[in-house]
């Protein structure tokens, strides 16, 4: 059955030198809109949901430009307020092979979104809207006032009974100097309102300052997730292990921690497109997942196979359908052209 | 010698979106115009033949410019008559690693050329001027209208001594449930007017019903096309088996059986750019090998580079020449720049 | 007062040639999606009412493109259902100067929407739901069952007390020879069940067979629109009279009948980017007009700057807010840069 | 009657920056393959004639591109020779309003057209297909080896009778310092052997050193042609003045001399898109004119909307059909669009 | 002799949606770098003086790229700094005919140049090496800081002898409400140390508050500007006047004061492909006039001409030549293509 | 310490196919301009020398255009003489695959740098301000007035205690029927004058003419290069061995013989977008090693992360910082995106 999901989080606007050309030798840019919150909420869209954005835009042509993107994406735009003066950008110069692709952040903590005062959303209205609602830590990353937003959010969808969910997202460069140390109350607050969590080992350590004395990743995971979760209380944990090749191909095992219990894909390898915005998918596929109520062992080869479709499509937003998910899980080898 | 070769068929507007966005992502399209008998003859063409192509376009702006393009290619239009309202169409949004290509049809079924009324082409008077005609598979599965002009055109060739050369090319979404039994007796009717086909063992099972109780495709193979050849009276019978990679790549092998005796090409693999058509450049290849008199395992060989070039180029329609293709049968490495 | 507004009608693929270039000498389109109803609504949305649309697209990746842009121009799609195979589709080059742009059409008429069968829409659900439902003289060309649809429709917002508005529209191309007589009885029926329509004297004189023995079109204009109004019980009668000039300019000057009494705006004249859709934009001005109570005066001045601005932006559907055409209104001379 | 007409003349890359960037600001160039002859014989071709090319193409990619093109524009490519080493090249850079479009050349004296030795060409045997020859006087500014094959091809072709065409087209820069009086033999060799000359009363004066007391234009004109016609032997000579506005458009007024007669076109103003070849497509009326019968008056009508029209499509070689100048010069006003 | 000027002020990344969509309709930008100073200095560079820019960029590849276009426009960049975080960027929305061209800024007051601290640049070192500096009145609305920028720079250069040159270009929206009040004492500031001036009479009323009885623009002019000259002990003021006609043309006529006499320009009218920064190529050719000792009338037609050729070419930087300005001044009508 | 290092070269201007068509299938071309001395001169700027390039450009829009993208590249153009006609060109379709690329070169020989006659350069005064020079075999290979310049430029340096560099860069089709016997005075003559020399052993073998009874590639170069370094009296010989594999991937191995000794980078294998001047990357690589003073296996190192980096981006001149081919240095592993 569908759900009523919101995504609470900043719209960014993406400008991206096409083909493999860095800024310096360029003279054209192709935009998009995106950001966590519009990722998941396309994506679940896409699903059958009825995603919705809360956030807040500038009334200017910008605004409208990304105001018309969102409702280009499915998402509903109802809950997109207009105000302040900028929307926060990034240029993207894509990499190629052994040379990494490059973000360059524009000044996004002047944009409408971070500098919306306390009481711009009526977040007891909206949360009676909701089953759902998802957070992620790169907003958690900007300043008192959005994580004032936050937590209200969090607390007013929870009082009502809908489902909390927290995509941890660490973002070392928006932190700065000593950001795990800043960073842990947040964290820590942000998980004890969350039903279900994007994290994986490394999280647990960084952010959330655990110890663990073994080597191997995997290990560190099976000791350090269930105890995150007994912890905080998180009903759902799930993440990824990435492995990065050298011919534009990446490697990916999706993880779900539930029910005191691990289930994982496969490792599934595959040629990368656009590596922006996978983890969304992923995010996305573990979300629908749950709102289905799907064995957790289709739910986590189900996000896999959805972070790894949107590897393969320009921008940040995934744009599978569930049934091309679907596809992609049952299909062992790749396909011809769909005629 | 260079021979006259004309081929009957639609030609078909390609529209693709440029770059791996999907139709509701992008906001542009390159087209060109293709279609099996445009492949065909713009590559025997390119050869050094005399190609021209047997069909009807629209007089309107549309037919114009798939005029301009089939000369462009080196086809002879002198037989592209005008009338009919439409052009075939179909859209194309290029796949990336696993996520498939996809090709949507626009409604073909109006096109000039399937619209065609009997009496529109004189098949006698262009039977005089060749020596081959080429057909395929997918304009048998139009109507009972392009059918006929097809036994037609294929009857008179065949009285004045022309060569008739049929690909199989069975695509199951054009003749829809139960195709198989449909297609059955037009499929027998073609094979036994043919003198070079393009099948393979499948085809033999699916359309022509044929059964093996092996197991493994070349055993298949084995048995089923010499089978096949007896039958229908065919000198020659040609085709490929194909296996996809996940990594953009595909692997090549082809086979052509003439005289009771199989050859084959090595098992090519190669990066696919493009993967539209490059069943054509095979077929033309082996029409060139037939109609030059190359050795059958000369034949198979120029067949096989000339279809592993064709995944290298954009578009539908094989773009190397003879000197191209022999040079890349003969080079056991991929070459550098050539300056 | 914000009001809502469905329009009825086909969705359109625009396939155009970039710049100046003829379809034989290009090898690249822009592609977007349009129509009458397409362009009403989301002008109306634009100002402020909540536009949807009535129509039926295919379940296919042109479908979801054509879905998708409707989002974005602020269309409601709860309405669009999905079935049937295509989605018609026009070709446009544009002309330059002396040179007329050239439309061709493909086969429009096995679009989802014009073989949507008897039954496809609930239009008593439909009609709860609305304020006012528009339609267009392009899709009372279609055939039969476009026609019942429109009908039907049109009653069923009758019945609940809604606003019909009708735009007379007459393609010849459409219609074909003998094409008035054949419209005649449709458009006398659709005249009936209208409130609003858009017409000028030259649809009174061939559509509606009407006579004048005076020769200036504001003569003929003078006489004949009171007595269409008066036979087929209108409340509102608006249109234009359009000057082509051979520099990329044209002049307008529009007109509403209301109340007995004609007014007129000034005869605007201005260089003209993109000419298609600017009468719908015309069309959207005048309903939005009455929609909100303004003076007549008013609604046919907003209407001309309406229809002006729609010259001046790329696309067949408005773009411009209330905002901008109040400015447009008010702005004696072109104004500099805005920063 | 279609006729069978042959130009001589070289290929020409033209290589544009699209918009209206300099060299120095763009990074993108738009190529195509043009020359008198070709723009010529694409006319004729066009107009229901067979045209064709006799020149000169490097055997490499560059002549693979070139003599596409010249296929798709329509013309028989069976007598374009491959040999020498490059292709003449042009740089346009586009001017808008006061600023002039600019034309930087690449050395084509190296072309293979330029370079090609005597016996290149077998002119009697080319003679005996065609019914008239085209020449123009860009071609006589290139060197002694072009000249001696203009001379010979002019010879044979009037020797079987054929009809013999030139167009003065005086270019000074080719020429350069004390260039008339160099040309002067040339051009008068020329126009011995000519049946339809294309110049004004500025060649005769220059070209020719004819002098005349008179100030205005269309006296000296008057004066200077029947003296041209009568002292060369030619029977139709035409031509037109030009006017460049600051608004991007220009006026043109054709003439045509024949049976000791002037006859005009009307002057013609319009918005000018790309000016390159449109005196090439006023050249191709007078042919066709000439080579179909019409009455003079209908000629140099005929000619000056194909020039017009040549004017608003962008490239040099003119693009529209007999139909759509005859409709150009019904029209009195410019045409809304064509659905 | 040529000079050395220095420019001071910010670099701004103007990011353009190419041809005539607005940032909802398109998705691609085309980017280059600008800004008053960048404008001037790379004139002046053209001209055969030594441009160089003081100003600062961030130390990432959005300040690598501004600093390889730079030295693309001839600017000399040994004085542009690296530190801070962002550049200055405006969006623009090219207009149409009656619809404006739209500029939306992103948050440039946190821009690298805006937030440059006291100490960022040895004015002293600087003014050594300059003969001439130039300021404009956008940058004197940015803040403090750089206010004292200003000044320490040109009171440095005033010690040595240099040239101080002040471009009044007030901006509204930069201020604020109650914009002129704030801004006069830095305007008188700026005037006091300046040699040349760039303003006309509504500076004079609005940023000075100086009043007039007359009503006339000329008679307004003509009393005004005499009197800031003496006030402010200025030796030269330039500027123009300008028309905005219908049809994406303007009209200019610039005058000079200096010596106790006006000299003006003729009135030039023209059509407009790119209006902005056409100012600082009238203030770049009066300052070439001045540098270069011309005659006041000849300067001050040299500025008119090459403000009219500098809205002729895509960007904000001029492109034309002294070459080309001279060509333009002395031709009366538009020319043909030069080749 | 940043060094003065001048390169002597010609500068071509690079006209590529955009993706994958080839010349005969595209209408558009990338330009850019580069050379082997403008991409070695580029690299070392970028590493913070000053790099400037010796040469002649005609003085035109296209010499403008290449003179404004060598500022752009960081490149010192105040001894970019301007004269002579044209520029050298070459178009590039791009290879994909087993495909190569192709290069189809203009006729470079009469461009401006190849006709400057004698007496153009005033070496004596140029040698003076550079630490070093840099020469190639590309260069010496075009005719007797380019030699006879790079001598004495050579010489001049030497002169005054510069370093010479040598790329001996042997390229058969410039030199053409029996070119190494032709080329070997000339290429005995550079090296007698160099410090620095880019070659390997098959140079040595061919274009030197030196013998070897060693099988494997490795063992004639371990045998001929200190050969040549003492014949010579070579301080410092480089290069590479590369192998090319069917999956548009290369493998490159760099060696550095110096002081008796040889040093080798690892063989890197990584996938390949531009293969063009990746050389230069490498060369420009020893250079700077050998100007900054690091040890030899650092040189080599970082040569050949240069080369491997130089093929990741479009275009022939390197364009990575000296911070990123350290860090490609250090990774052991492809990267994430950077944020």
């Amino acid at each position: 059955m569908p759900k009523r999901i919101a995504a609470f989080g900043e719209v960014m606007m993406r400008l991206q030198v096409p083909g493999y050309e860095t800024l310096a030798q360029g003279d054209t840019l192709k935009y998009s809109f995106s950001g966590t919150g519009v990722n998941v909420a396309s994506a679940l869209s896409r699903y059958g949901h009825a995603g919705s954005l809360v956030t807040r835009l500038p009334d200017n042509p910008l605004g409208d430009a990304a105001s018309a993107f969102l409702r280009k994406l499915g998402i509903d735009t109802a809950r997109v307020l207009r105000g302040g003066k900028y929307v926060g950008m990034y240029f993207l110069e894509n990499g190629f092979g052994v040379r990494p692709s490059r973000v360059t952040y524009s000044n996004r903590l002047e944009s409408s979104f971070n500098t919306a005062p306390e009481g711009t959303y009526d977040f007891a209205e909206i949360a009676d809207g909701v089953d759902a609602v998802h957070f992620c830590g790169i907003t958690l990353a900007m300043n008192d006032g959005v994580r004032a937003h936050m937590k209200s959010f969090a607390e007013a969808v929870k009082r009502r009974g809908g489902m909390v969910i927290f995509d941890c997202n660490y973002r070392p460069s928006l932190w700065g100097e000593g950001g795990y140390a800043k960073a842990k109350p947040h964290y820590e607050a942000m998980l004890r309102l969350a039903d279900i969590v994007m994290m994986n080992e490394k999280d647990a350590m960084l952010t959330l300052g655990m110890t663990t004395a073994r080597q191997e990743r995997e290990d560190q995971l099976a000791q350090l997730i269930p105890a995150v979760a007994e912890s905080y209380g998180i009903s759902a944990i799930a993440g990824t292990h990435r492995q990065i090749h050298g011919d534009n191909s990446h490697s990916l095992r999706g993880f779900l921690y539930k029910g005191e219990r691990f289930v994982f894909s496969d490792r599934l390898t595959f040629s990368v497109y656009d590596r922006i915005g996978a983890g969304d998918a992923f995010a996305s596929g573990i979300i629908h997942g749950e709102l289905e109520g799907f064995a957790p062992e289709r739910t986590v080869r189900f996000a896999a196979a959805a972070g790894m479709l949107a590897h393969t499509v320009p921008g940040d937003t995934p744009m599978a359908t569930e049934a091309e998910i679907l596809r992609a899980m049952e299909q062992s080898a790749a396909g011809d052209v769909e005629r």
